[in-house]
């Protein structure tokens, strides 16, 4: 055997293999494939089986990883999406963050006592909505068109949008020792300017640039663009001391106009393809998972997720209280999916020292919890939109498939054969 | 400031900038861009301006990279193309890949008085054409459907596929300690048997998953097996005793034929297109510019870079003959550029520690000659294709154009206007 094998490739390979026969077991149950990937981590990792323990390799391109991600995230939220749904998906947007962050804080702060950097980043954590279990599932069902989903996809858009603003806060305080009014104002007015900047000014600029891209001679010069603009805007956000995330998804939504002329989607999403999953077995391999031994995490495990899951279910449910039962049922418990931002979220707490195992052992059940939850109860609640169609929702929807649609349907046949 | 800040973005974002624009300044000037990538990392590297020294985490992400590039080579690489081109194909390739390896050979055995592992390791090096840089060349000019772009084209995948056999050889070899004549036939015998089955066994394999694919539930189901395949058979690749980028190649080579049907090829280019600039920045990177000071380095780069052209445009061009005066020049020059292929082999010898820092700059140096060397020529011979055409070669071929070639006369019309 020659001497120079190092295992990084064999490393890279183990990873990506079981995270994705795990994922592919969790797709054939109709359960989340990014809960099958961070099970896999779990699973081999250092705290459980210890077959896999991530080198730092390993773990930097699971950075890179969490960076596609927040930027595929970004160029899928079309900032034209908000004006067509308007006031209510502000509404819900607003309501859905307020109750969760203050319930989580509160919760943590007063009943668990852990300190208040802790709480808040257990509390911002909690906030941002997965939109994209929720978006399958109703495209499966083919109720794309529904009013509620309309709602609901809407609020997304804003959901991630001021999630990244309370992030940005959160770590800005948090890494900027003691809180300071003024600073945090400060902070508060830099990371709005940099919203402003990215969904209203940076747009503009690249249109600008499309002639000058057009005179490029390298092949596929937008996607080049895109990605140094990704990579320099997650390394800025980092040096002025937001989440380097926060600076993906921002070049994503500053791309977001312009993807479907450039193709960036497709291809951005092949890179995220391959990246992710290293990053979210890395998140369960970081899982240590004898802090359930103490009771306390485990209760503190459940409490939170049932905050999570009332918080958005009530402060969503009631913002568009105005249209009717059965809506205010399907935007609730449609936003109540957490995934990989909250996940994100709770790493970098990790990172920074500033959560503990426990805690993290918290966000990543309620991060379960939530994901789990919601498929199930949305199947539920959307049945009517497709047998019959009673309510005050279009009847023409459930015929609207959209391509994602037909291949769940194609799915589900051959489920019952 | 907070504490928590890596630089791993950063220089992530430094590399991936610097590499693109040096690319976009030599493309303007009709040169190919990944000398520009690589200039930009001999200029920004450690022996030079000390700007970017990769750090590890940088340097495994040059790695995957180029297992992607091969990979891309390999999905490229249909083995059809061999069956329609024939027996003018296979002729030039074997004497395109004997020509060089030996006059390569001799020269740093006998005149440079190198060891025989290093010689084998630069004779290895010559051998790869790396076509790319010719296609697009003659992409650009219209003429890809020219008799002699035809057998340039055939020749080129015979050519990756016995160099690849080469190099693991020769990496068997070298690795393997002292030379004995039986294990090197296990070697080849190794190596033929793993190309054969990657050629007629695998693809049929492929063939049969198909009705197992589209009852996966995950998406882009085809993308994820295609990597695992290309990880595993990469690090299974290592562990044999061959060079990873050996399994990358055969498995872009087994899943080539069902690439424009899963729409593979556009994807795995994405994550090339992000990954690969690492792998050539840091390949420039890595040159020590001191052992230029001794001149008997500069000697034998010179040397080395005539034989490396002298040899294919002999050998490629005899094969030939029958075709007339021509066509042999058109091929023996088309097959001359070597690039990533050729850099790759240089630096899992530098990796290795078996090959020198000066024979590691002969190897960039010669690389960078061909690959300049190669385009203006073929632009001047392949002129009286596009006027007139006097020759005979056939006349339809100029109107012929590619996507491609009309990009390219696109940006030819702007920089004259």
């Amino acid at each position: 055997m020659p001497h120079h094998v190092d295992p990084f490739l064999l490393e890279l390979f183990v990873i990506f293999l079981w995270a994705k026969i795990s994922a592919e077991l969790f797709e054939q149950f109709k359960l989340p494939a990014v809960l099958g990937e961070i099970l896999a981590g779990i699973i081999l990792g250092p705290y459980a089986s210890r077959l896999v323990i991530p080198s730092d390799a390993v773990q930097s391109i699971a950075q890179v990883g969490a960076i596609f991600l927040l930027f595929s995230v970004g160029l899928e939220t079309s900032p034209r999406t908000l004006v067509q749904n308007g006031r209510n998906a502000i509404m819900v947007a607003i309501a859905g963050i307020i109750l969760p962050f203050f319930f989580g804080y509160g919760y943590m702060s007063w009943f668990q006592h852990v300190p208040v950097h802790q709480a808040l980043f257990i509390a911002a954590a909690l906030v941002a909505t997965s939109v994209g279990i929720t978006a399958r599932v109703l495209g499966d069902m083919g109720v794309l068109q529904s009013r509620a989903a309309k709602i609901i996809l809407g609020a997304a858009v804003f959901d991630d949008i001021l999630g990244m603003l309370l992030l940005a806060v959160v770590v800005g305080i948090v890494s900027g020792g003691k809180l300071k009014y003024f600073q945090l104002a400060v902070l508060m007015a830099e990371a709005l300017g940099f919203a402003f900047f990215m969904i209203f000014i940076a747009p503009r600029l690249i249109h600008r640039m499309r002639p000058g891209l057009r005179r490029m001679s390298s092949h596929n010069a937008p996607l080049i663009i895109a990605l140094a603009i990704c990579l320099g805007l997650s390394a800025l956000a980092q040096k002025v001391g937001l989440a380097a995330i926060i600076g993906a998804f921002f070049a994503g939504l500053a791309f977001a106009e312009y993807s479907p002329e450039w193709q960036l989607e497709p291809r951005v999403h092949a890179i995220t393809e391959f990246l992710a999953p290293f990053f979210f077995f890395t998140m369960g391999a970081r899982l240590n998972l004898t802090v359930f031994n103490d009771k306390s995490v485990l209760v503190a495990a459940v409490v939170v997720s049932i905050i999570a899951i009332l918080t958005k279910v009530i402060g969503c449910g009631a913002a568009v209280w105005k249209e009717g039962r059965a809506t205010m049922w399907r935007v609730g418990v449609g936003m109540t999916p957490r995934g990989e931002v909250g996940l994100i979220v709770a790493l970098i707490g990790l990172q920074m020292n500033m959560i503990s195992q426990g805690n993290y052992a918290i966000v990543l059940a309620m991060t379960g919890v939530t994901t789990l939850f919601a498929p199930p109860v949305l199947r539920l609640l959307f049945r009517s939109e497709i047998h019959g169609s009673t309510d005050e929702d279009t009847i023409a929807s459930a015929h609207l498939s959209t391509a994602g649609s037909e291949v769940g349907f194609a799915q589900e046949n051959e489920a019952v054969r």
